[in-house]
């Protein structure tokens, strides 16, 4: 692992501020989070499943967090929280700050004299930042990133290096957009002429909200009218592909490589699995949970856990059971058949 | 949206360049176009679906676009053509061309004194242009671009910021390559030498026709002996994944994260789905149309639509019958039993 | 083709390399490989599959490598080997070495005083090398390539142009990245909290082992904790993404648009098809083979072949057939309640 920001805090000085009973000695000071299994002096670790207790015996941090069932699992100095998870996500982040700011233009990056550079930015080298661009205080540009004409970015947000943002698009506050991000570019927006393709100019930008995380190489594309947004605390992961006009309701996540066509609507709160994808011009509603590799065809009005992947098996039994797949239309038939010619007595008059 | 290039055109006019009857005022002048919803005063609109025939009713567009069958839908000054959506297109390009380029190489740009860039051509920040590479006329290199040794690069082609071309790649005329993309990397060819894999050198090219687009971050491989291929007027959309020695026919459409397995040939005319995934070394045939999520395992030789996703499900119902898909072939054994019993009169001799 | 390093091997030259016995004039030289079709004098062709007997007939190249069960079926000059697709990647580096380092660092690159660069390395222009950063001898590091604090490169590793490494990652001797690769972007860390998402930091980096070769786009994410590990020589083509903390054993290959969540294992000698998926936190023995477009959602402990993909059909056949697929659950039980009827004498008893 890396290695924190060398402050220490006691137990007593983390519960102080986020909550929690502590047990154990108070005083106790950690430096650094851990896993169980990697837990070493001057680290604290979290107990937040019950599947790892083995493990919470073991461990040789300091400190660790655990859930009220666990709160007598352990001799080790510990907090009890009603959600380990949350308190060590809270715990990593104080120990681990992001890195400030350093103020300043690398001399080697390109800042435009029209665009506006807030206080307290540091733009990193090689950077490229546009005419009537503005960049809240406070934020990071990393090395090569591209910063398009117009576009606005709003405090404290964070681009790491070869970020690309296309003209006029708006990216809030607090905002991290990881390598290889690419926001803005065209929609696929193409209409038929006698069997050639004409492009649609893509006109729309990209909206995007307060506190959003998106992964390396995602793409986010500008709407070809409107715009497309993701709204505020959204969480996307890597190479998610997220197309013109689509719209992402605030606190939704997303896992890597999904996919969402055109004009879709994302409610808010809900949990887009992997690899999966959602079909253009449809709705879900919020605190919708989509399965990894499932293609959503169609609305889903109702919140829940929708899912359509093929299960897997070894490739001898999917052979067998595939090649019926495409009979199955016909077995149907065939049951059919049988209970109307009295195999099944429930189902003959049927 | 962003604003366009501040020209206005008259209904008359844009039906000189393109075709159409105009009803209503001719005079009528536009500067942007918008959404039957988004319009407003100086925009054109359009009806390319009847499904919106409401919002046509309340749209506060100056003009709109609209088909044979909805001529008299509306009172607004208006253009009637057998393709609204395609009009839309001409007049939406109209209203919003290209940015010309600003000729020169920025001070910043390493281009190698062996490389040509010929005339009207801009080079932006950052960019790399190696020996022996070649940029037509009136093309645009965008910030932080690399253009590799002895690739070619055709007339008023655009490189949006952050494209990559590996050495010796070939691009045509009027190509539009999006951030991120990737021409010409290493191929996925290894061969097995007793658990280890020995890399086998890819010593082709890409080769990429006039009036391609590719978008953000999709990957084209050269080829591993002979060329991997995009003939002229395809539009590859987002993260798709063309391998090595793949050969896609002209006037191919490929919606994002679709992938392509070395050596496959996709004819002429086809429209490939979102997610979808051709297997290496087959062919399919002109006007294939391939849904989202499927994939292609065998070669296809008649022109239509062919599909392979699974349906999605509430995940309970999924549960249930995807255990039962693992004993499909199980089951039809079972209802041939049933048939041969004499349970289904029609079928008890076979 | 690109063309080789103009150097020309005799093959009796090359058999005294690599083995294989020569057939036919030994003095005859070579200077470039070539496919069986594509094959001209001075060029060195190969058969591999039996497939390609007749390409074999009409060949022009001066030579060929065939296996012992082809051995007379050319009076070509040929070396007869047990492997002639590896004796053909063997040929093909030979012909086709690696462009040496140029050594040096372009005036362009900005490389951090307290980075080190070992002798031999080509740093192209517009690199970054951040503090602490130490790149081995003989690396390349291309253009635009960002190499984070305190990232440790080994000995002839190459960084194709735009590769990004975060800071304390650790990539192996005789790696290779490709453009828009991503090395230690944060993994998809994430704790509830009312609704609202509380960030993880991710403090693990990521290890690489000799000899690895990623492909373009593709995505490795940092441990949340400890690492995520890319053991030796293991092979991963494009796009694809490895989640934090997953291992993936050595000598593994992945094809493009694979997805690994987190914390996932998988074995060494693995082959994992394209678009394929693997659950996280599961573990998959060695020598496991994931066929393309399948979802591994549990623990795999035998080698062997495992295969979901839905077979695809005409959108019509598939339409009919995938409507029966909602109802499998119940036709299973239509078919025991047949059985149960007497339908089948078989199974009337159960």
């Amino acid at each position: 692992m890396t290695s924190g920001a060398g402050t220490t805090y006691s137990l007593q000085e983390i519960a102080a501020r986020y909550g929690g009973d502590v047990l154990g000695d108070p005083e106790v000071r950690v430096a650094q989070v851990a896993t169980l299994d990697g837990g070493v002096p001057g680290t604290i670790s979290f107990l937040a499943n019950e599947r790892y207790l083995p493990q919470l015996a073991g461990t040789r941090a300091s400190a660790v967090i655990v859930g009220p069932a666990a709160r007598d699992a352990t001799a080790l100095p510990r907090i009890v929280t009603p959600n380990p998870y949350l308190m060590f996500a809270r715990v990593a982040t104080l120990l681990n700050p992001d890195p400030p700011p350093l103020p300043g233009i690398h001399p080697s990056a390109v800042v435009h004299p029209d665009a506006r550079v807030e206080e307290a930015c540091e733009v990193g080298p090689h950077a490229v930042i546009e005419a009537g661009a503005t960049i809240g205080a406070g934020c990071v540009v990393g090395a090569g990133c591209y910063v398009g004409a117009g576009v606005t970015i709003g405090e404290a947000t964070r681009l790491f290096p070869r970020v690309t943002i296309y003209h006029a698009c708006v990216v809030g506050r607090r905002v991290r957009l990881h390598s290889g991000v690419v926001i803005g570019a065209d929609g696929f927006g193409i209409a038929p002429d006698a069997g050639r393709w004409v492009k649609i100019p893509q006109i729309g930008r990209v909206v995007i909200g307060d506190d959003v995380e998106i992964g390396a190489n995602t793409t986010v594309d500008r709407g070809a009218i409107e715009d497309t947004v993701i709204e505020e605390g959204c969480k996307l992961d890597n190479q998610i592909m997220i197309a013109h006009n689509v719209r992402i309701g605030a606190h939704t996540a997303m896992a890597a490589c999904a996919g969402v066509a055109g004009s879709a609507r994302i409610g808010r709160y809900c949990r887009i699995g992997g690899s999966s994808g959602i079909a253009g011009h449809i709705t879900l509603a919020d605190h919708v949970e989509i399965s990894a590799h499932t293609l959503i065809s169609r609305s889903i009005e109702a919140p829940g856990t929708y899912t359509g992947a093929y299960p897997f098996e070894t490739n001898r039994e999917w052979r067998r059971n595939a090649a019926q797949l495409r009979h199955l239309n016909e077995l149907a038939q065939r049951v059919r058949a049988l209970e109307q010619a009295g195999g099944n007595p429930e189902k003959k008059t049927s």
